[in-house]
């Protein structure tokens, strides 16, 4: 049984279906499994401007449609106060929403498993109308021994 | 003197007293001295989808109160926009708010102490109406020796 | 070649020239290869509540003038909702805005390089309408073998 710190690192990539949540609780579930981590952290990433991650309720979808609706109404397409629309009417809202949600997460690793609450899900959230492919990174460091 | 990483987890909870916020700045502070790391990071982690974790300033109680303010505008209770409201006016606005403080922290550790700002304290902010029990993880991982 | 997970923390400070965006990405980037940390996480830390940090578009220019714009709608100077007005019309705005974007990002160090998307920078955003000195600490985690 080892006391020695471990970091482990794995990709992976999600295909949107145009707006709205892509859950990834379990791609994340499956890489701290991988890592043998029993007490640590997991940090997840997307490397994009447009999309963000979340955590958020994963029971009820009707939590998922209302949030989607708050962005919407936060940072409307086609606001005329912006000027970068090189990409259309929702380019920039795309980026505010990414701002507001953030690309990066840290979750607690206990026991061996990424240590959500009963209700949370890990959620890419897509925020350009159209299908994306995004890249995620997950890292794991911690201890193996328990 | 030993200059290999070490982790230390601990868990607690906090009872809230309905919306706004309740300061954990000393619960995390005393993981941290307890864990013995001196240069690292520590991550803060609540395991709710309709409270958050967020820094704000800890001197005035009229930044609170003025924070909350903000909360209210920007998602209001009873919102007809919003579809879910299994749990009453405030389900669906305390899960907004808890996506945009997030549920997460991460702080650096610095000889001995989480290096926060002079007027940095680190809150749970409970976004339900109704006071709640809620369960807190903080992971320091790093050096101990230094 | 060691598989030993090592930590490296360093601070630096930036002028802001006033509201809106300090691109910090080059320092960063320094951090993390004087580390020598080939895979694992990067955490960057503000140690301030009316300033932030956020990963958004670095490529062209108009995109952090719209976010600016869209901190204004969300958070106007001078609304008279807002008690805390100690040091001026924009005090409480940029504690508020401070809470929307955060003050923590974590990232993940893959082939010994911060591992952002091709269009990802980082920002000190300054959220006074007065230039400031921000500090920011710089934590590196992980092997440097590999």
């Amino acid at each position: 049984m080892s006391d020695q710190v471990h970091v482990f690192q794995k990709r992976f990539a999600v295909s949107t279906r145009g707006r709205g949540p892509q859950e990834i609780t379990d791609y994340v579930a499956d890489i701290v499994a991988e890592s043998g981590v029993r007490t640590g952290t997991v940090q997840v990433f997307t490397h994009h401007t447009s999309c963000g991650l979340l955590i958020g309720e994963n029971a009820d979808p009707s939590v998922c449609r209302d949030l989607d609706r708050f962005f919407g109404k936060v940072a409307p397409d086609g606001d005329p106060m912006f000027e970068h629309d090189a990409e259309g009417d929702d380019d920039m809202p795309a980026h505010v929403r990414s701002v507001l949600t953030g690309v990066s997460l840290g979750i607690p690793v206990s026991d061996g498993r990424a240590a959500l609450g009963t209700w949370q899900g890990i959620f890419v959230w897509e925020h350009r109308t159209v299908p994306h492919e995004r890249r995620v990174t997950v890292t794991v460091t911690g201890l193996r021994g328990g």
